[in-house]
């Protein structure tokens, strides 16, 4: 059975031509890039090739602004805590409520340990941010804005540029986790205000344990890994030179393919909605219907629970998701959906299908066929308040 | 001209092996081993197995005492937070004079921006741990103590497990930086008291970018990344499956060759001392001649400038350094001689040559042949207080 993997938003396929650059720095340039003989100054050549390509992917000024670190997970922590490091006289925090666990767990550390304030500030029932609580939150008190570019679950895209604008209006530093962000929409960050940035190899057909923060030149900025002098003094450690290699041919893919294989991602995401919509009754697309992750379709079935079309999709050989991969063995419902407001019962039934250039129109017709017997299926399945009762009771 | 690698210390040569048992979990088993379909299962199984690999290199007694990070800096800072966190009534920390900067660099920042109180323990001329001081040091005011268990300059080896004896009877967390040690001298944590235990795996062969800590059952811990829960909530992140893979392989192999190859490494290391020592006038091998890493010649040539040795061997494709990589491009002398009170004309000479299980005879033979040549040219050179000038006015 040919296996068909639509869970692209939880981590993707490295690309074979990743693998193939990286390969030589495993076993050949195995030098550490600070070692100062051949060995070590070859590694630290490659390093820098990579910060230049990842550069030009989020269109950065300079090389230097990039700081490779394991993942966007410790991207976002670095970013947050040193905002608060360095502005000390600052004591609080502007976030979203649908934020990655990596800015949320943080944040209620710091608001239960060091009585740090956090605005979580909320999104419409299309995952939108409302603008004006976001607005109301700014205030000279707050040290950093950390508001995602686009979220992991719905795909909705936050509008980043001018989230940073008003942050600058009250002087705190912005950071935005653009995890899903980055490799999917074009992004420049030489024109914008945006202070720093997370991102993360694995999802962008990088390699998983590397990622890289952007630091804009004169921000200020202490380290959260501390040790060696290694990127600037900004992450300590010895540097993953396969990774960073890797991360770099993956960012340079990613900008090669940018508008085409976005173009016919985006075609095969619409092709999925469509079908299941007219499939499948009592399905809704979540997410903000204009600003969204080409990739990402997150489809509410009611009356369905997650876990059972998991299953049976998997035995179709279909890999896909019921939100993010971390809390994927939590059976908690959404917790995107659940800051939408949507009752617990549409939560439990959504599905997330993220694509990425390796899936293919085979692979969504696929899906189209199997799907509606599946819902049929489970909503057939009786348990109490199911649509078969329903059915009986005159309901449907 | 062939190279010779003799700068393991840096960082080694990821084993082939190693490569080839990482290789599938980059574009086949890519999965995020926190995903519940086929995909994530294979991937977490195959981090599972990894764990238990390193559980045997260490001798822990549960594989889950293992919780892999992106490498020894982030393991040191990791361990070293926690215990300030989890005793915030205890505010000091016990530490030598020469440790790794992961280390050093992060206590100095805790004096500076915490207060904590840093109690760094000095070493003899030999590089020993000055045991009177050290047990001075410890009171129940202190939260961790933070000592190496092998040092990257010297190789000398510390007393880690009664050290950590003496830490428990004043109630402290005892953490050891073995980075250094892990694959390259027997270590049995389950028999000591040990509670964590910071390690890396480009140190013995495996892939840079992956390291892990281990924490004992029970020690209670904080995370210093924060986010998913992966790790049993100690390190949140996407796992970086194929270095975690690479890391188990490695520790399979260092286990395996553990007698055979470091017998044969230290007869390598010691035929390379013996032979510098016959012939090259003024070297002196430094460090603890008993307690000593089977694999790291630290040997300093009087009056001759570490640079221009460095600069020379390389000619001949020797690749060995000055002291630790972190601190290689600043040109300040050896930390660790610093420490063991060696004058900075001696510590300014000084050249590190660490060996792997993928050196040879020949290697060392080479080193033989070209280095009194070396040093004979370097003394040669007129400066100021050279030998050159010293056997003119009749003091050589
Ligand atoms: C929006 C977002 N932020 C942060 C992360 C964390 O990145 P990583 O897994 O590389 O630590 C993820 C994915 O896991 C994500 O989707
Ligand atoms: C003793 C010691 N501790 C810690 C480290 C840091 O390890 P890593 O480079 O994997 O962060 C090193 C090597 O760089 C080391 O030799």
């Amino acid at each position: 059975m040919r296996s068909i993997y639509l869970d692209n938003n939880a981590t993707t396929r490295v690309d074979p031509e990743v693998v193939e650059e990286m390969l030589p720095f495993f076993t050949d340039q195995f030098g550490n890039p600070s070692s100062t003989h051949a060995f070590g100054s070859s590694a630290s050549g490659a390093v820098r090739k990579a910060r230049r390509q990842l550069q030009a992917l989020i269109g950065a000024e300079f090389d230097y602004e990039m700081a490779f670190t394991s993942g966007g997970t410790e991207s976002d922590n670095a970013a947050i805590l040193s905002a608060l490091e360095v502005m000390p006289e600052r004591t609080e925090i502007v976030t979203s409520t649908v934020e990655h666990p990596a800015v949320l767990t943080l944040c209620a550390d710091l608001e239960k340990t060091r009585g740090i304030r956090v605005h979580r500030v909320p999104v419409d029932r299309l995952g939108r941010l409302d603008l004006d609580a976001y607005k109301a939150a700014l205030s000279p008190r707050v040290a950093i804005v950390s508001i995602m570019w686009a979220n992991n679950e719905t795909g909705t895209i936050f509008p980043a540029i001018e989230l940073a604008n008003s942050a600058k209006e009250v002087g705190a530093l912005f950071h935005t986790d653009a995890v899903q962000a980055v490799g999917k929409i074009p992004i420049d960050l030489k024109s914008t205000a945006i202070d720093m940035l997370s991102l993360s190899g694995h999802k962008l057909h990088g390699p998983k344990g590397i990622g890289a923060l952007y630091i804009r030149r004169g921000v200020p900025f202490r380290s959260l890994i501390k040790g060696g002098h290694q990127e600037r003094g900004r992450r300590a450690g010895t540097e993953n030179t396969p990774g960073i290699v890797g991360l770099g041919k993956a960012a340079e893919l990613a900008l090669k393919f940018m508008d085409d294989e976005n173009t016919r991602i985006k075609s095969l995401r619409d092709r999925l909605e469509k079908g299941v919509l007219k499939r499948v009754p009592y399905a809704v697309v979540t997410g903000d219907p204009l600003e969204r992750l080409p990739n990402t379709a997150y489809i509410s079935f009611h009356q369905v629970e997650a876990d059972g079309m998991l299953f049976l999709l998997s035995r179709y050989g279909i890999a896909c998701s019921s939100g993010s991969a971390c809390s994927s063995r939590s059976l908690e419902p959404s917790h995107a959906l659940k800051a939408m407001n949507y009752p617990d019962s549409a939560a439990h039934g959504t599905i997330r299908f993220s694509f990425s250039r390796h899936n293919s129109e085979e692979d969504v017709d696929r899906v189209l066929e199997v799907i509606p017997g599946i819902v049929e299926k489970l909503r057939d399945m009786p348990r109490y308040g199911s649509p078969a009762e329903e059915r009986r009771s005159g309901l449907r």
